[in-house]
Order: C-alpha cells, then sequence, then structure tokens
C-alpha cells in the first residue's frame, strides 16, 4: 500500500444556493431568484459567484455558510441544509472542495433581512438578485452547482415543504400552484393540482378566505405534523453552534 | 468585512460505507454488514473506522473514495454515491473535513472481490466484516455516519434499488422481502408486501421459478427503465476519471 502525504494544498470552501420566490413589477407569475456576489479579485475577476468563502478552523461546515452568506447578503436563513460537496480537481485555478448548503426563503424575509443590512451600513455594493432562468456568467463550477440545487429543488420538494419555504403562513391554492410552475418552469392544469393537495395531508384547509377582485379563494396551511426536512441522526448532531 | 486567512490547518479526508447483505451460516434471516479496518496508529489506534483516507491534489472526492477503498478492502463497486461531508469542528483531533461516499454491493461481488484482494498478496489483514447491528467501538464519528447511512438507508431506497443493490438478477420476493426486513429490522408481512411490489413498477415478473424443497417461487427482476440512482445533472460531470 502507498504511504500518501498530508500535506495537501487542499482548502475547504463553503458557498450556499438561497432561492426565493420573486413576483417582477410587470410580470404576473412569479419566478425564482437567488442571490449572487460579484467577485471583485482573481480568480474569476469581475463574474459573478454564489455567496461563500473559507471554512475556518474553528467553526463547522454549516456555521462558515451561515455566516459568510451573513457577511456577504444579510441573509440569515434559519436553517440550512447541505445539498453536496463539490470536489472535481478544475474546478478553480488552485485546489478548493466547496461544500455546498441551500435554503428556501420567503421573499417578505428576504426584503426585511435585506434592509436591515442597509440599515446597519454593512451592505455590499456587489450583491444582486437574479432570475434563476437568467444567470450571468458565473464563477469557478457555480452554474453547475446552481443547475444542481434547481434540480434538486425540481424533484425532492413537497407542497409542504415549497409552501413553508416560499409562502406566507396562509396562501390560497393558486399561489401555491404558482410557485410550483416556477420551479417545474411549466404550467399546471388548476383542477389537477387542486385535486393532488386535497388527496395529500402536508396542507390542511382554513376557515378563511382571501378576498378581493376575484371571487373568495380559501387559504391553505402547511401541516405542521408533516416533517419539513428530516435528515434523522443529523438533526441534532448538527445544529448551528451559534 | 473581517478578511479571513485561507491558511486553514484543515485537511479533506474521505470514507466509505460498503452495506451487503449476509446470511450467517446458522441464522435463518440475512442481515446487514460492511466492512471496517482496524487502525494502527494513532488517533484512535486499536479503534476500527471506516475504510478511507486522504484526499489527494490530483484525485476528484469519488476518485479518491474509490482509490482508498480498493486499497483496504479489494472491493470495486461500479458505482460511489455521495453520501454527506461530515465537517464538526471536534470530529477528529486534528481538522478533518471528510467527505462520505456509499454503495450496496451484492454478497457474491463482495466474495469474489474479497478473493481476488487476496489472492494479489496484498489483502491486508486488519480489515473485517461487521454486522451493522452489532458494531465494536469506531474511532472518529463513524458511529455517527453508520447511523446517518442506515437511516439513508431505510428511508430513500426503492423496491428495485435495494434488488439491484443486495440481489442477484432475478430472485424470490421472500429473498427480496428478507433484504427488506434486513434494513428496516423488523418483520414484514408476506401478503402485504407482495401486493406492494406488484403494484410497483420497479420490479418484473419472469417466467422462472425457482424450485426446492419448498413450493416453486416465481423469479423477479428490477425494471431496467427505472433509474436506480437520478443525480440529475451530477450525472455527466461527475463520471468516475479511471
Amino acid at each position: 500500500m502507498v504511504t500518501r502525504t498530508s500535506d495537501q494544498e487542499i482548502r475547504v470552501a463553503v458557498s450556499t444556493v438561497i432561492l426565493t420566490l420573486r413576483r417582477a413589477p410587470v410580470v404576473d407569475q412569479p419566478s425564482l431568484a437567488l442571490p449572487l456576489v460579484l467577485r471583485t479579485r482573481d480568480p474569476y475577476q469581475g463574474d459573478w459567484a454564489l455567496p461563500g468563502g473559507w471554512l475556518e478552523p474553528d467553526e463547522s461546515l454549516e456555521d462558515a455558510a451561515a455566516r459568510t452568506l451573513h457577511e456577504t447578503t444579510g441573509l440569515s436563513p434559519s436553517y440550512l441544509e447541505q445539498l453536496y460537496a463539490f470536489g472535481a480537481v478544475d474546478r478553480s485555478p488552485s485546489r478548493v472542495v466547496s461544500i455546498v448548503y441551500w435554503a428556501l426563503l420567503r421573499s417578505d424575509e428576504v426584503d426585511a433581512q435585506s434592509a436591515a443590512h442597509v440599515a446597519s451600513g454593512l451592505a455590499p455594493e456587489n450583491v444582486q438578485w437574479f432570475d434563476a432562468a437568467g444567470l450571468p456568467s458565473l464563477a469557478f463550477d457555480h452554474t453547475q452547482i446552481i443547475d444542481y440545487a434547481l434540480w434538486r429543488l425540481r424533484n425532492k420538494v413537497g407542497y409542504s415543504r415549497v409552501a413553508h419555504g416560499f409562502l406566507p403562513p396562509t396562501f390560497t391554492l393558486a399561489d401555491l400552484r404558482e410557485a410550483y410552475e416556477a420551479i417545474l418552469g411549466k404550467r399546471l392544469d388548476p383542477a389537477n393540482f387542486r385535486r393532488q393537495v386535497e388527496t395529500s395531508d402536508t396542507l390542511l384547509p382554513t376557515d378563511e378566505f382571501r378576498t378581493g377582485s376575484h371571487r373568495p379563494a380559501r387559504l391553505y396551511r402547511y401541516n405542521d405534523a408533516v416533517e419539513l426536512a428530516d435528515r434523522g441522526p443529523l438533526a441534532v448532531e448538527e445544529k448551528r453552534t451559534r
């Protein structure tokens, strides 16, 4: 067996993919958006990149992801989930393994946290939200990382999770369907969608209705009894330490 | 914003959890088993640990997992899936982030690959297979890692996947049910189990039967049309480079 050295010259970074659902002023349908940071130094100076940075020796992976996200964007999701570890040899000019976390945020949470960041005077000018369907040229393998996050979102999330992540505590079935349409990138039949939601136990009808220019629409809430993200044995062990 | 150093003193390791289904000589039911390696140096000298080692600067994460697994155990699964990145600050005396991969192997594959490893004269004496339900004291956070792998196996695998991972190309429903019982740690009702399998499209009946001391039992095979592990955009990008 070959004896290997441990002088690796390999560094560990963290990045985060923060997704929200945003309704542009004129457009009728909401769409997925995420924050990117303009790189002010090499490599990839002048390109956009996911929020992130180096892992410090005294912090856990999730702590590092939360810290670097907050430093650059002011965002503090209550929960970051590990997405994947990206470690291709050529993903960066030097050897960097990046542990990527992700979270879904409601647009009102984004607005409140971003406003607080601006008010604190710490908000850098090099952060910008982009529509997931119209990304600029990205540094490193960050295009691939975002593709993977969007694919996971399309494949793995259920009604409850999307409702919890993107929508306010109560919402109409039209709100939820539009969220799904943004995620899947296609229109869904309203009647079929209603049937599927009503036969699942992840959402519960309330006695309230939204009134306005259309006919009243019943408000739903997600079912707290259905766990949002079951990480099993990791749920306790990896709790954020601060 | 604080400027952080990149002189991290953090090292990257890989480990693998290889699970097989093993039928002990006397016991009627098969059970989950995995290979562990006896540590011959500190830290944790004399304790058992998952196969693994350091990531080299010129190899991908999956390549490193495959290499270190083969060096220690002789095993070469056709496919390793990334399980999780473990990075708690106190998981090792020095700071080590470990990217863990996992695979399911049939017991006949294990036997053939292990025999070839012994014949090559490279087989170390410090590798041993353990019943997942009766593990010894483990180094680092490897008990937690195995708990997480077993939880993922219980929660995420479907009939097809278990059949593909643990069973030969054709198998009886009793074979498959026993595999499930080993994974779930409980007995299942044979009639209910048969009904569930027959209504899923992940397994297909063949025209062959196993005969013997019992009444003939139909052989099934998994449905190749159902993809075993859909990694989406990663499937192409992360293909093993050797």
